[in-house]
């Protein structure tokens, strides 16, 4: 295969990556009738696939849609849930924000655990809060990509499974999915939702989501009917389980040629040269890299001193405040004008007093790549044009 | 450019049709980050060449989100109409029995008119039933590919409007936009819902939707608030203005390179060498085509003799009854041997008495290909070897 993708602008933007030569190629596959087994087959391995990354067996269910990453919120408020059910909302950013703001039109009642910009609530809040009433779900945004803040999903779990065994765990794993550690069996997690086009190395375009166990059985166990057409997974689930069964099913027409890019782009990270545990590795070593430059060059990052101290920042990306004299204006457009895309601040409290670097996928587990030292280097030269001295 | 798509098996299924390299080139697009003028350009060409491929003015609005066809049905209900409004169903196959299914989920009181497999409702049967009661609005399937019964939608639209103008007419346009033609500001069109993946030309993976001025205020002025979130049209149509406006805005992430491969298709059908109106006039000429073929092999079409005497049989795809001592097993799987892959009948009351062949997009447009005469010539051998005599 000879395929090269054509050169572009190197794009390291929480909530972007780079994409492999592989993964565009199997993009652009021909047309295919779904009934083919290349594409029954295709479907029912990136399903099995998206079970190996995400460490579940095969009591749960992964069902893959048409759609985006926090399209995932909606299916799981109107497939598990039930209007007037409590959930309690841990805030690490905008993204945990907007997860409560899509629960309200289903007439869910939310409980918000607040916290600082650049903080989490704290464990002891959390199980506070999971005494003081009792809550059908709780969730968790594990990278919230407008802060750069990493919930301990593996400790918020324990810890409501300890006070709480009856709460479910639902995560948002949109910017942490295949680049941060998220183990479904052993966390006992209930419901995932992620998209393709971050850790998971693929264009965007679908909706992924993992229901664990018991958030199969609320799903059929449900009393009140789902109120949608679309939505619902009782319709779903049965075409994903058929496609597993090497069968065609039929609900509403796959992404056929996402399907593909996510079949090669699961094959590189469960059977590739980098195993699914060394990217997690590689992602750190990357975020500590730049982290380690951010702090080389005097620079604060949003994530607070605390949570940095104690694995509370992402390594999937990091988030850079403006050293003082320097402006949004002097990085971001210049660090573009050389061919780098990194991504501006975007929480609204402080959405121009901070920036955001990526570093996922290709670009941390390719080291010949060259794209981490390629930002640190242009964003070295913009700081120094800027009259930055560290 | 020098990209080729790779050796395929021959599309010619309703549903499924050929795309063309430039097409596929554009969907294997490198990352690109959101704020890109590159990005931004595209995502409004798209909209601006949806609503022309539609004959729609300014005054509508195209929406373009990561889904599916059948999505546009939560889309429509759930924005336009409110629980309890009554909504007339036209039954022309399985397509429109699912739209009235989708209804259900959201309280819509349905009156379905139904029609025999391979008929539809006259419009005297329409101005009636739109006489007996007020519907809010009604629903039309252009092109059912369950039957190949084509809608008369400008006559039932003229019809509603002249014995019932509050009504809003609806269009499912998923195997027709782009195929048939559609004139939503001529004739009076209030809601299109349609799918990337016929004939617009480009992979699946899109929900692509149009409202007119009564829709677009329907959807500001309704009592109700959405019960959705990812569904809710007053967040998805200031993204949309924004991107034409040449502005990104952000609501969930957009399926980047299905919206450059639209780009491109959409290129193709309003700036191509063959004409939007050449488009229409090949679509009927190919139609014509396999229609006199199957007369010729005195062979029997679903679609029943009075329709396809009226204009009433899709120009975009043919049903064929299999002739005596014919079965499925002697034609689909007989042709997929030869690497054309046509459809089996999918209407539950009939599915083992025919199959489908499409001839949408390049098939049709792009005579050197021989796409039609390839289907045609394999399908007369298929029935020889079965035995078949005419």
């Amino acid at each position: 295969m000879s395929f090269k993708q054509a050169p572009h602008d190197l794009l390291m933007v929480p909530g972007f990556i780079e994409f492999s030569d592989e993964v565009l190629w199997a993009n652009a596959h021909p047309a295919v009738g779904l009934m083919s087994d290349e594409f029954v087959s295709a479907f029912g391995e990136v399903l099995d696939g998206l079970r190996r990354v995400m460490y579940a067996s095969k009591d749960s269910q992964p069902v893959v849609l048409s759609g985006s990453g926090n399209m995932g919120w909606d299916l799981a408020t109107l497939n598990v849930l039930e209007p007037g059910d409590n959930v309690l909302v841990l805030q690490t950013g905008h993204f945990s924000d907007l997860w409560e703001e899509s629960l309200l039109p289903y007439g869910i009642k939310v409980t918000k655990l607040t916290a600082p910009v650049g903080q989490r609530p704290s464990i002891e809040e959390i199980k506070e809060a999971l005494k003081q009433k009792k809550y059908r779900a709780i969730t968790i945004t594990q990278v919230d990509t407008s802060t750069g803040v990493l919930s301990d999903v593996k400790a918020i779990s324990a810890a409501t499974h300890e006070v709480s065994p009856e709460t479910l765990v639902f995560v948002d794993g949109v910017c942490s999915v295949g680049a941060e550690e998220l183990r479904v069996d052993d966390w006992g997690i209930d419901f995932v939702l992620t998209a393709p086009q971050q850790g998971l190395g693929c264009p965007p375009g679908v909706s992924i989501i993992l229901l664990g166990p018991r958030a199969l059985k609320a799903c059929e166990e449900r009393k009140a009917p789902v109120e949608s057409y679309f939505f619902s997974l009782k319709r779903w689930i049965p075409v994903m389980r058929s496609f597993e069964g090497g069968k065609l099913a039929y609900f509403a027409t796959p992404p056929t040629n996402l399907i593909f890019a996510m079949q090669v782009s699961l094959r590189e990270m469960l059977n590739g040269p980098v195993s699914l545990e060394e990217r997690f590795e590689k992602t750190k070593q990357a975020s500590s890299k730049v982290k380690a430059f951010v702090a080389e060059m005097g620079m604060q990052q949003l994530v607070s001193e605390e949570l940095l101290r104690t694995n509370g920042a992402a390594n999937s990306m990091t988030t850079v405040r403006y050293p003082k004299g320097i402006t949004a204006a002097d990085i971001v457009p210049k660090m573009a004008e050389r061919g780098v895309v990194i991504g501006g601040g975007i929480h609204h409290t402080c959405k121009d007093d901070y920036f955001r670097i990526g570093h996922i996928g290709i670009s941390v587990t390719d080291e010949s790549r060259g794209d981490v030292d390629k930002v640190l280097s242009n964003l070295r030269e913009v700081l120094a044009e800027a009259g930055y001295k560290p």
